[in-house]
């Protein structure tokens, strides 16, 4: 088995690296398209592979519930199960236990979208929380059919051994935006108590196990947390968890972070990126991403551009003969026009979400090959300012 | 451009030919796998090249409500719209209209399928219809937003003629199972009347017109229409409308009409099939199909194979690493197993609706071409006894 980091080229911060596993090679920076259910939603294997994809995402907590560990470890693991031949990360279940949990109540994602005016208002309505956090783990009710289970360190690592991904995550907690300093300072603690019974499940020579700096937006935290976790023999850092209200509190963290990490590991940033994401991650020394975001939007119609995200929904597209973009390479700018794309997402046809998953992972998958190119030229800044331009 | 259709080999009443059309030559029998809006569900046409198809059929009503004939034609037509280059059949809403007016007060479709034990109840709850017969044509409200809509045997052909198919269908009146002689006489006459304002519209040069055969379950009306739209100048002859109670009466609905028909034009059976009546049929003498059947099938899970049909979501399927048949060769079995499938289906996922569509495509279209050889090989009764027997 191999699992080896190695940078081959810097700019400032930003890096390319290889990312050996023992599904192959990931070229970094790199994106990795998340498969919740062991399914990239709409896409085969192969459309993957066409669009660019080195490695996915998959989700433990699902994948735990349904079709559950044991079966995909007897059906000869995830790689197997779900015909993809290549690296996979799973995460560890504990995003998900915040978004039954703290997400719930607190009405909000990775990052509190405030509504304007209105400092403290949450993104979503709030319910009750559907997980309980004690220092063993998380007891949570199944989304599914509110069957109670309870997820731990070990049993996270171990259920990853079934799932046998290339790239496992250790069981952390995350707290919301909306988190005082008091229970974000708690939370950081229990996970550092986790990350060390996350390494004595581990098994080292099988896959790689990242640690998870967490500490929310708060800088006394995250640099407590990053020097914490990065000093662990873990084979890679991620970092997770609220990374405040807006983009530049995202940013923030990640300045405040990657400076304490370990050079020679490979990092993580767990659930971003849009585009211009990509570019002010890997800027600060990011390596690799997963994010539902380029899935997500397409099956609600929101495609990627050059220059900024169109909805395909819109009347305008309705006689319009043009590709989503012109000049783009994938499958659906080579064979079908906006209006084509527009019919099918208003008449609610599949081919339409399918087609626009194919779109936005292949620009994103693209724009990181450019953007991994950019670093080896010298050309990043270049790259990235001409690119921050055009996207509006 | 070239509108031609050659029988090339027989045995009994079954026969091969070869059907030029303007996007290319079909070899029959044929099946066409139906693309209602513009798309054969949840696959690109890439796709269906893969599974074998040979043609596709698309239907005028949904199209000349959304995104609109004018629309379509604008973008070059229907082929040029969902980048298709081979050859597509519409139909020519006739069968939409029966479908919002007397199916929905009747409960039934094509063949009135029965409660046992109670010959006359229908097969689904009855509802108000949406849709008018007169002299004229159909006024029908629009399943999408209730506008109100007025097709006739003029407007159909122009419709076809803006979508732009290589074959077309005429404007027809269809019965139900349960219309009594009375109506169904009255509906045939109504249907031979637009026959010849279907004939006058028609651009002969363009695209093949089939005239429809109609008289519902009734001997006496099957001949009397077999005569005279098989007299009529159309490119080709459908049989369309109600075909009974049973496969039975369809088989003796086309024992009445086929004899009629003349032998050297194709003869299309509109709406059918299943994989055991594609052998029932072309052994009286049919050259082409469509039917949702295989696609909508797949949609609920329900998997063609040389036994009978399974449905994947059964638990006994749950951790059966076999692929839905042992040899064969569509990219679904080739890369899946029944276990993986059963678990996109119960978590609700996209890609288990495509890879079922395209396990179940395959499987028609690669039994039509076996069909084919068999009638040119001799051995059709062979082929056809040996499938029936395991086709459980």
């Amino acid at each position: 088995m191999t699992l080896r980091f190695q940078v081959i080229g810097q700019a400032g911060a930003a890096r390319v690296g290889q990312l050996e596993t023992p599904h192959g090679v990931v070229e970094t920076p790199a994106f990795f398209p998340v498969g919740t259910q062991a399914t990239v939603k709409t896409l085969t294997p192969d459309d993957l592979q066409a669009v660019g994809a080195q490695g996915i995402l998959a989700n433990t907590y699902h994948l735990f519930l349904r079709p559950g560990a044991d079966l995909v470890e007897e059906l000869g693991g995830l790689h197997s199960f779900m015909g993809w031949p290549h690296p996979i990360m799973t995460d560890s279940g504990g995003y998900q236990a915040f978004s039954l949990g703290l997400a719930l109540e607190h009405g909000v994602g990775k990052i509190a979208k405030m509504f304007p005016g209105n400092a403290e208002a949450p993104t979503r309505p709030t319910r009750k929380r559907l997980a309980r956090i004690g220092e063993d783990g998380v007891q949570f009710s199944s989304h599914l059919d509110g069957s109670q289970h309870l997820l731990t360190p070990e049993t996270s690592i171990k259920v990853q051994q079934q799932l046998g991904a290339d790239l496992i995550l250790a069981f952390d907690e995350c707290t919301s935006p909306l988190s005082d300093l008091g229970y974000t300072r708690a939370a950081m603690e229990r996970t550092h108590r986790w990350a060390g019974r996350c390494l004595d499940t581990w098994a080292a020579d099988q896959q790689g196990l990242y640690g998870i700096v967490q500490g929310g937006a708060y800088h006394d935290l995250r640099e407590q947390s990053g020097r914490f976790i990065g000093a662990l023999p873990f084979f890679g850092l991620a970092i997770g968890g609220s990374l405040g209200r807006s983009k530049d509190d995202m940013h923030d963290v990640l300045d405040w972070t990657i400076p304490l990490l370990p050079e020679d590991k490979p990092r993580h940033l767990l659930g971003i990126g849009e585009p211009r994401d990509l570019f002010t991650c890997v800027e600060r020394g990011i390596d690799t991403f997963d994010c539902v975001a380029p899935t997500r939007l397409a099956r609600h119609g929101g495609l990627y551009t050059a220059s900024g995200r169109l909805n395909i929904r819109k009347a305008i597209y309705r006689d319009d003969p043009a590709p989503i973009e012109e000049g783009c390479a994938c499958q659906t700018c080579q064979g079908f026009s906006r209006a084509y794309l527009r019919h099918l997402f208003v008449a609610d046809e599949i081919l339409g979400y399918r087609l626009a998953t194919v779109h936005n992972l292949h620009f994103i998958l693209t724009l990181m090959a450019r953007l991994r190119q950019s670093i080896v030229d010298g050309t990043f800044v270049e790259v990235k300012r001409e690119f921050l331009a055009h996207d509006r």
